[in-house]
């Protein structure tokens, strides 16, 4: 559907994921090495369930990573089975070697500068990983509004946030609640 | 980045425009054969414009049109580009021969099949483009919310409206209210 016109602005509507690993900075602290190995290991299993959904992935930053999927709803089914398949891996584990992505996804009408995404969209999916619980997801209002009732998972209302130092509104955001279905996400 | 995936129900996010003539079978009543002809001279004008702005004509019926733009921003850009023509062919034409468009906009995570789009997303553009005036563009919150400060145009809001027979709501419908700079449409 994109086409490259010369001259003009490229915008796309995208739904965008950011991810982070909770704590990965007191991980690296215990063990460097094996803490940037686990991860690595994690993300060829979760990258995989990323090209199924149909998702891109546009950065990453030691444990931070931005991807972008045509469709809301593919994309928090993505974050659903990453977040199961997560789980699973860190079954039996100790409490301070689990490592639990925080996901936070938003839809947007986005700048495109090559492979590289920009805008407040873009902006607001990072505000929404920081607010996501370990292990948890966190989407926006507009991003709710795409999915409710197309996905497997219920979200809880979190009520109002606001955008960067409490200038301009986010919007309510929603985290997820309880899987109606379990699937497997293998 | 749209991917075929075997077994799965294809989604995307776009932008779903709706337009159809006010006012057409009245006008087919006037003058069948000039009618029609009137509409495909301003066809092939809106048609340029619609590419111009990175748009698929999806359907046509009559003087029905479905189009799909991966940005709303573009959508409504060309929404606007479309209105400001047609408001240009019609000047000197008495007001009972004017030709004019109604236009909704929605986005949505909207179902493929094949060349075809399916969903709610798709229902509420037409919905919307029943209540934009003749000459006028109606646009859904969440279409809203992505153009917000990066349109030419400002909205009026019109309240909140349901959708169908009063069964759900469609949430709040905006209307073009001003030109904040006029630009030609050419």
């Amino acid at each position: 559907m994109v086409q490259e016109r010369p001259g003009r602005v490229d915008r796309r509507l995208s739904a965008i994921l950011a991810a982070d690993v909770a704590g990965y900075s007191r991980l690296m602290g215990l063990d460097e090495v094996g803490t940037a190995r686990v991860l690595r290991e994690h993300r060829s299993v979760t990258d995989a369930l990323v090209t199924k959904h149909g998702g891109r992935i546009v950065k990453t930053a030691g444990d931070g990573l931005l991807l972008e999927f045509p469709s809301v709803v593919d994309a928090v089914e993505c974050a659903v089975a990453v977040q199961a398949v997560m789980a699973e891996r860190n079954q039996g584990l100790p409490q301070d070697r689990r490592m639990l992505f925080r996901i936070g996804i938003n839809l947007g009408d986005i700048l495109i500068e090559g492979d590289d995404i920009l805008g407040k969209g873009v902006n607001v999916a990072a505000r929404l990983e920081g607010i996501a619980e370990p292990g948890g997801i966190c989407i926006s209002s507009s991003a709710y509004d795409q999915v409710r009732g197309k996905v497997a998972v219920e979200f809880a209302d979190l009520g109002a946030y606001r955008y960067g130092n409490g200038c301009a509104p986010l919007g309510r955001a929603f985290r997820q609640a309880t899987r109606r279905s379990l699937r497997h996400a293998g």
